[in-house]
């Protein structure tokens, strides 16, 4: 296999259709070897630094899940326990400090643009877990991979994206990797909330087909519905929130009334956009997502270390 | 042996005799095996979440412990750093995260049930470290055990429970294991803070002999002195309180005074009802507990997980 | 080599120059095996109690490295989460359960001789990690194997001191180490912030040659210069301070003007006293103070749990 050219992972940019496949593949060798036991010992001695600087569980533990799966060790330190930055300590500095700890860091960070800051710091590779509204890259291989082991790959595909289309970080990053397949792409979400003109001039250059509507029965003729929350927020006018909100909840008897055997995919916390009673239902694929995340955060972690895996 | 029935540990009502048989055995083969230097290992692999939704750190650092020392890795997370929680999620989403990351839970929480709902949502053991008024099943445990270690066995013993015997969550569980056995039970505690009436009426019920009594002196006649806080804001008359708190003050002098070789045991933290100079007393036994407390709950970890011990 | 007779490390003044050596020592010897990976598995089933009462990311992921490299395990527990002493619980008792749980205990606390009330309480080794505005004895260790590694020994240097000699803790505790070796002290600092008294009578006391200056040039004469922080509130006049705080400023210009190879240290965080644009002179030594940091304290745990290193 071809080898993986990243030292770092900070944007779903960077990634060639190649280096994509590289990753669905490790990521498949971790799971099978998982189940047999055999991937603990891979990362013995290794130290992962895990810096929140902002809080986010679900993605802290799936990373810290997977080195620890993978027999390293994590450092850790959340939020405002930063007592250096309380002292003024620029990223940078913080930075070289972690270098010399560490064999790898994981980043999450409020403002766009911290996780390259911190990656050119340093000689250790940096892993971004998401940098304020900028990009959140190996959500986006999770979604991606959720889609090709449930679907048995993409091309091909009526993907369905749902919700707050103009802020939601994750739908950026997946569309970005998605160019790479022959994907047909349905945005659905109110007006105020559409896919940023940016995004929408990619996919024409990129030639990718998609459609624009409000109408939430569109998903009925997808194969993936991914589903993001509407945040009542966004919303200019509040009367337009209360008139959208309940044409945007996502219940058993609407997945039910599907074409197709849509799979249900979100990235999760969810507030009232999904109901509870889809869970159960063989289509809901978020929970099985949260598996799919620590496998391949323990790849990226291998490729990002260049360990040999399997 | 009897293989031990239970998938979680929610609450001391789910253990017969045998079951606690159980633990107690496995919990000596542990720490027989620790001073050999031979527990390391036996959870290779396997990762405990630590769950505290209200921060415990004297039961949260002594699971782990546990799964350390067993050679097991830790995810945690405390208090208010549950960024999802904070954004709305339920703790059943919660639960089926933590599910796709973990081998086995522990978990804390101030809602009376909760520990319940956390294991009915997924597949894994979960444990429950304290949910509010509820239970703290493997407090009572490991008080259990140290009666158990030191006084030889349990049966024919007088045991002396002191203080807030309203409130005190741990002495309601212990008292719900001590029912298998054949044990005298004094309650001393002012009157506003007696036993609650479904516990009397359980002793009744289960035969046990049983004395009530405002006269802390009692305890001289008893092998084991279990003492809890008697908080301030429990009492509905102050000047009551006043009364009384020093007359619930146990010291060395007090102690010698016992006719017994009364054993004193205390959960802690303590306040001003038990005084520093008992500390170096034979019969305290109350800093010599939180070593027990490991190798129960090291017990307890390998019994859910149903790892072979020894 | 002689035996390292410390049980816990407390206090700068504890060491002899001999066990200065077999620090130094032991470090080199940590650093050498780290390189061949080899360092893995020395301290395995051993547990370090990481009890950091007030933040410090930078010393607590020091510890926390140094152990996990060794394939030992971590406890930690960070600034107010500590739920029993919030309930009031003594040092004494929070001590006497981390006894029961770890084999050592590294400890941040802001009080002055906290270390060594804790010391007292148990059995297993304490290390001081920082108490208050008195001792930090293994960052005191790390400027010393710093500079003994960068320039090859100690005896025969002339070193300057910068900033804050009033108040600055690193400072007081490498100088008490410094008294061992043959070396000369140049002491620059504004009047208000000079090194106490106490301290300069005993260099007087054990002969060793120091000057004081305001002059900041008189580093261009020194083989090492250990530069801290000037705080803004230490000052009673606050025009002074404007007036002193560019001077204090070293940057890149500045340091290439030294007759000698000047190697610049500093504890971190810096703010303003020390320009960035001097962190790729290779003059800058307080990058990889980090790195040395790590395996001073891998040598100090070995040290302390009795471990044969190599």
């Amino acid at each position: 296999m071809t080898e993986f050219p990243h030292v770092h992972i900070l944007d779903a940019d960077q990634f060639s259709r190649q280096d994509i496949e590289i990753v669905l593949e490790k990521t498949k060798t971790i799971e099978a070897l998982s189940k047999e036991d055999r991937v603990w010992g891979l990362l013995r001695g290794k130290v992962l630094a895990s810096l929140f600087f902002e809080s986010s569980t679900r993605t802290r533990l799936s990373f810290e899940t997977a080195m620890n799966r993978l027999g390293g060790r994590v450092i850790t330190t959340v939020g405002f326990q930063f007592s250096s930055i309380s002292k003024g300590e620029t990223l940078y500095d913080t930075m070289k400090m972690i270098e010399a700890y560490a064999d790898i860091a994981v980043i999450r960070h409020p403002e766009e643009g911290s996780s390259r800051i911190a990656a050119a710091a340093i000689s250790i590779p940096v892993i971004n877990a998401g940098d304020g509204i900028g990009q959140h890259p190996t959500q986006a291989l999770l979604d991606l991979y959720t889609i090709h082991k449930e679907k048995g790959g993409l091309d091909g595909l009526k993907i369905a994206f749902i919700g707050d289309l103009k802020f939601g970080r994750t739908i950026h990053s997946l569309i970005k990797l998605l160019r790479h397949y022959n994907v047909e792409i349905v945005l659905i979400s109110p007006v105020d909330l559409a896919l940023p003109e940016s995004y929408r001039k990619a996919l024409q250059k990129n030639k990718t087909k998609f459609e624009e509507t409000e109408d939430i029965k569109a998903l009925w003729d997808c194969d993936v519905a991914y589903i993001t929350r509407i945040q009542e927020e966004r919303f200019v006018d509040r009367s337009e929130y209360e008139k959208l909100k309940n044409s945007y909840t996502i219940n058993r008897a609407f997945v039910q009334a599907s074409r197709k055997q849509t799979m249900i995919m979100h990235p999760l916390p969810r507030v009232n956009e999904l109901s509870t009673d889809v869970d159960d239902l063989p289509n809901a694929a978020y929970f099985r997502m949260a598996k799919y995340g620590v496998h391949v955060r323990m790849a990226l972690l291998c490729l990002c270390l260049k360990t040999e895996i399997g």
